[in-house]
């Protein structure tokens, strides 16, 4: 698995889907067309808690083209989300609502405008409650239960050291509180899905998803079918981002009920306004950060009490707890640390999985907290980062150790080498301010804390030496499916243009879980490799056979078989294909890839959790206008050690994507609610980056070798976001003199504070 | 692997898709619908030879809803069929016509009526040539030749001791000539595909096949795209016998260029009339047949020459050729045997494979001069036939030895018995002849001479418990699904209700071959025998650890993890799924099982062909109208021995379903030529047996433990037909006293030959 004489692994290869997307060709789900296709279109609260006290849908069927209508009770199975315990969300409310956006029920019709139609003829009569609306009044002593089991969804504590001890020992305590807001996804695409009942018996969903195994499993359980039934495939997805994990359980479920009871195929589409409100915002936080310190710098410990609002249902709120936990200590060598993290309901929109998960939270409060800290030392920022980095060989705040791949100093001495070489502009105007931040961060690659990590991939030479791959982790547009057929390619020798990779489909692979994480290269990769290599053992058998010699002496390149030792003497590989079917050798295999498991005291989050961390430092320089708060960015460096990078271009992709959602949360996105309700629900309202608020980001990798993924890969989807966001808090900060505790920190938060000044 | 207490196989389990079938839930590919579904109707020729000089379409493109019209330029890759070498045929016929029924051009139509107005509108031009039509002609010296080759498609020997010395010494000679009609397939369903361009630059081919792999290779090679980008989908197939291998080719490919050229989903079902000329049929024969015998009656030797009228193109000629060769001699121990298989085109409709394959002719000509032997010998039919069978350890005629599982003097002693307590009615009537014909055989299990065996087969199980199967094999109606079923239930340990069989999809298993050769139990089910077993291995390690036991305590049974010596003891099997998921066991296998590999000289076809034979022996009993020629069937017992019979209820459908196909083949069936174009082409004047046409078939099975099969199991679904077509002739003979000497026997042949008496 040595890097040597790579040939596809480490080249910017063309986007193996761009040419159907470009053209248009791609299916995505709201494209799929059926004859007699019905449109389903859900009836939500206006409200943000409530008794259901009748539902009359009368008037629903007076509508022409209005078909059914699907209540609670027409749900065969459990009607019942949730990826994870505790399984507290229904598919439709069916007594109580608990965020302004739940649907209660679906109306069907022969299109979209008839369902709709239909829907805003459906009469409800909810008994408002007084809502709960943040984390205080959630935790309030006397506060109303969302759930019967309280208003804590869960609360984790990670424990290091002895941090009381550190603390009064410390020479310099900080202290203080940041918060974060929500943020949506905005996917270009929202969530769809098409459910279409199969003539033999099954149920086939189309859906745009992040993880159609958990959108099979919970379309068997509200179906009451043994998950055999289901077969999920993912359509091409216009941008997930996490968001359409649970999301894509409620309707996909939905669908399929209405389909099956129906007989014929139906579609929903979520409205922009329905993606925002019906389904799942990174969740808000409130973070309480302490530190302590000797005047040399060295961080002697951390106390973090972390609480995220997770809005009405748990959703992923555990693994997020835990994410937050893990990370908010930071990339450094701390040997005393406190954690404390725990998810408070609301009645909100439900939070779940967003890029970062948790980690650009308690980034933001950990690197605001380093620059306050060098400032009180009066050391350079990157300096301290440097001294308190972790190096190989180090203990992380859980205390796991990593012997190889811990890149994080070299990530800072690129930003310092760049730092010294970049100048703010020299002629610096006054009406302008200029600042720069710095940020460094890891983030944990695999599912590690989230359970196990296993992945499901198939590989399938054809006798015309072309290959097929299948793999149970989605593409969302971050190249996943370009990676895994540069890495079958690499195994088999054979060309990008030999090399298709299917749609998931739920039948044909192990259950690899969720695609999140980062965990896509390295361990979808790991399957992959196993599976191209099992394949490439059949073939490297069979051409031995053919040139009468021995396996090691014959390598597969550029679709031929050829010796070692002699480049002209070569079978082309269809030929070998072609020999091996009919000598008997498999030509097909399914590998199963396993990360290393997570092994910790679970009372105390201490021991090893994840495969491999990501590593990166970004650098932020921007400019103030004094006089109406705008921000423009002039320079962006993400400095990042992902092991080895697999493809360079779609590299930087996810860096430049990571980052500019990483900016949106520090500077752009809020969601904002008036008594529960959100009020801007919808991209004109909500500012999402657009091209115009794109920043000049420069992506740097520093490689490493990572043992634990194919040719030394790991991971990046994730971890720009909170260098991004982190930096340009720091930043400001840098730019302004005022260090700002919330995020965002929009245009108009700096110039309300400027005109103060 | 031994059959102790097992609860799934063995029992008459009901058919998994039954259900769907009789409520009509189950799709047909012919029932799909698409928005802008196009539809794709040939053009053929109506005469048996020419050359093509203009095709003329313009015309066809002023029929309302005509909107494209394919010519063999329009394929983008080689125009090429046939599923192994000489590959001597188009898919569109660009110079010359072979046969009455050639297709030469596809319209397209946005209904099916207005393509074929538009295929009525073609103006073809074609030179007619005189059509050879006999194998005489064909192998005339200066007979013109049909393809470049000549029309000799392949010759086989089998060449077993010294004939000619066994010829020479023997005390009885026997020596005659055979023939055989060609037979239609007339499955329910007519040929239909159904091919969607997707929107992943890939095309999905649904299809009513036999073999998708096949149909797979020849799309990608007329489409000239890589392997990798077609996926074929075996829709619900209404039978197939063997004749939806080559067409389903033909009609996938063209479907599959059309829907690529015009971006939309193009249908192609054929009508009765198409299906019949323009598809595959049976191969007519004339065998010359010479058998040397002691007094006593022992055989010594058998030259046999075999000439099989293939028609236009080679298809599976060459393995029928290898069928006939290999069985012609019959199920007995015979030292000097010499064959000669030979296969002839002709300008007639094409033929291929159909249920038997070359075996069923070879075997009217075989049994019957056993008779004609036995009444030379003044010995009782059966005696004969018991005195010169295959025992175990014994030479069969390509000097393969079994021993195990050859249980042909099982099956004869049994209808010895049943002959002697069965009595022809006592109180004959005048009008009536009475006569009991016997016939024994045997059929190679696996491909065996035809090539590699291998079939890949997946098993998944869910955390619910339950469990998905996959498999490469193709469910015609003969009921292999509900036999893997069972066989994964066994594996497993679930129930039935808890299995979900697949449709067979290229993209999810390695390429398993064509359905055929009776191997989809045998080879098959090894397949799922061994996924399965996979999967239970790491069931069995999970529930160890459950009951923190070893796991050789454990039994899975009955949807429990139970132990072996408590059966109290035991945990629910989806809880120990959904732990062993949780734990990081696969529990998901993709299995691959190859047949071991045939073995032989191939200039004397000596050695290892099968990897098990299924003997039989039929008695049947008729009684004839001397005034009509109506032949009624008084009683028919077909005595096989298949190994393990996996679903007895099924077994006996496939046992009667195939003897009535023998029954046809041998008294009613005849495709009627005039001029090289086909006559009957139509359910109306084609004899296929009806439900009235039932014979009283009764199954009795000899179980024998084959060694090759998992749990024992051989293969069933060909060998009746022999078996029944040959007791058919005898019968005849033995009630008129008339040997007939060409199949079909019918109605009108009997009579007149009772009248000329």
């Amino acid at each position: 698995m040595k890097n040597k004489e790579l040939t596809q692994v480490g080249r910017s290869a063309l986007k193996i889907d761009g040419r159907e997307l470009v053209t248009g060709k791609a299916k995505f789900s709201g494209d799929f067309n059926f004859p007699n296709l019905l449109h389903g279109y859900a009836c939500r609260s206006k409200l943000a808690a409530g008794y259901i006290k009748d539902i009359d849908i009368s008037q629903a069927f007076k509508i022409p083209g209005v078909v059914d209508v699907i209540l609670p009770k027409d749900i065969p199975g459990g009607n019942i989300l949730g990826i994870l315990p505790p399984y507290d969300q229904p598919v439709l409310a069916e007594k109580e609502i608990r965020y302004a956006g739940e649907s209660f029920c679906l109306v069907l019709g022969t299109s979209v405008e008839a369902a709709k139609a239909g829907a805003r003829a459906v009469k409800a009569t909810i008994e408002p409650i007084v809502p709960i609306l943040t984390i205080d009044e959630a935790l309030a002593k006397d506060a109303r239960k969302i759930h019967a089991s309280g208003n804590i969804t869960v609360s984790k504590k990670l424990i290091k050291g002895d941090s009381t001890k550190a603390f009064n020992e410390a020479d310099i305590i900080l202290e203080d509180t940041f918060e974060t807001s929500n943020q949506e996804h905005a996917y270009m695409e929202t969530e769809a899905v098409c459910a279409i009942p199969s003539g033999d018996d099954r149920i086939t969903v189309y859906a745009s998803c992040q993880s159609p195994f958990h959108i099979r499993g919970h379309i068997a359980a509200n179906l009451n079918v043994p998950v055999a039934k289901v077969k999920v495939i993912q359509a091409y997805t216009g941008g997930s981002f996490g968001g359409k994990d649970d999301a894509a359980t409620e309707i996909g479920s939905l669908a399929a009920v209405a389909a099956v009871r129906q007989g014929k195929p139906v579609m929903i589409c979520l409205e922009r306004e329905e993606s925002i409100v019906g389904s799942t915002i990174r969740h808000a936080s409130r973070i309480h950060y302490r530190i302590a310190a000797k005047k040399d710098g060295t961080i002697t410990g951390k106390e973090i009490k972390i609480l995220l609002d997770g809005g009405a249902y748990a959703a992923e709120s555990p693994f997020v707890v835990m994410k937050a936990l893990i990370h908010s200590a930071g990339p450094y060598i701390i040997d005393n640390i406190k954690v404390e993290s725990t998810a408070i309901y609301t009645n909100k929109t439900y939070c779940g999985a967003f890029r970062g998960f948790g980690v650009p939270q308690v980034t933001f409060a950990s690197e605001s907290m380093m620059d306050e800290l060098a400032k009180k030392l009066k050391m350079d920022p990157l300096e301290l980062r440097r001294k308190n980095a972790l190096k190989p060989g180090d203990l992380n705040a859980t205390s796991q150790v990593f012997q190889e791949s811990v890149g994080l100093i070299e990530t800072i001495d690129k930003v310092i080498d760049l730092n010294r070489l970049y100048k703010l502009p020299s002629e610096r105007e006054e009406r302008y301010l200029y600042g720069t931040g710095f940020a460094s961060m890891y983030q944990g690659i695999s599912n590690g804390a989230e359970g196990i990590d296993v992945v499901g991939a198939s590989v399938q030479a054809m006798q015309d030496g072309s290959a097929l791959i299948g793999i149970g982790l989605t593409e969302l547009g971050q190249g996943s499916r370009t990676v895994f057929a540069q890495i079958a390619a690499e195994v088999l020798g054979i060309s990008m243009d030999k090399i298709t990779i299917k749609q998931v489909d739920t039948d044909s692979v192990h259950d690899s879980g969720p695609t999140v994480a980062s965990r896509s290269t390295t361990v979808g990769g790991m399957a992959v490799y196993k599976a191209a290599g099992e394949v490439k053992s059949s073939l490297l058998k069979m051409a031995a056979l053919m040139f009468k010699t021995e396996e090691n002496n014959i390598i597969l390149k550029n679709n031929f078989a050829q010796l070692v030792f002699d480049e002209n003497a070569k079978i082309p590989l269809r030929e070998v294909c072609v020999a091996a079917y009919w000598t008997g050798f498999p030509l097909m295999n399914l590998s199963f890839s396993k990360a290393p498991e997570a092994n910790y005291d679970q009372e105390n989050t201490q021991g090893n959790i994840y495969v491999a961390y990501n590593y990166g430092t970004h650098m932020m320089s921007i400019r103030i206008d004094k006089l109406t708060g705008e921000v423009k960015v002039l320079k962006h460096v993400a400095v990042h050690d992902a092991g080895k990078v697999v493809n360079p271009k779609a590299f930087e992709g996810q860096v430049e994507g990571a980052s500019l959602t990483g900016f949106g949360l520090a500077h752009l996105e809020k969601i904002q609610y008036r008594d529960g309700v959100i009020i801007n629900p919808n991209l004109a309202d909500y500012a999402v980056p657009t091209i115009n608020d794109r920043i000049p980001s420069e992506t740097i990798s520093i490689e490493t070798y990572n043992p634990t993924g194919p040719y030394g890969v790991k991971g990046i989807g994730e971890p720009p976001v909170s260098g991004a966001a982190a930096s340009f808090a720091n930043a400001v900060a840098n730019a302004t003199g005022i260090r700002f505790k919330k995020l965002p920190i929009t245009r108009q938060d700096i110039l309300k504070s400027l005109i103060k000044i």
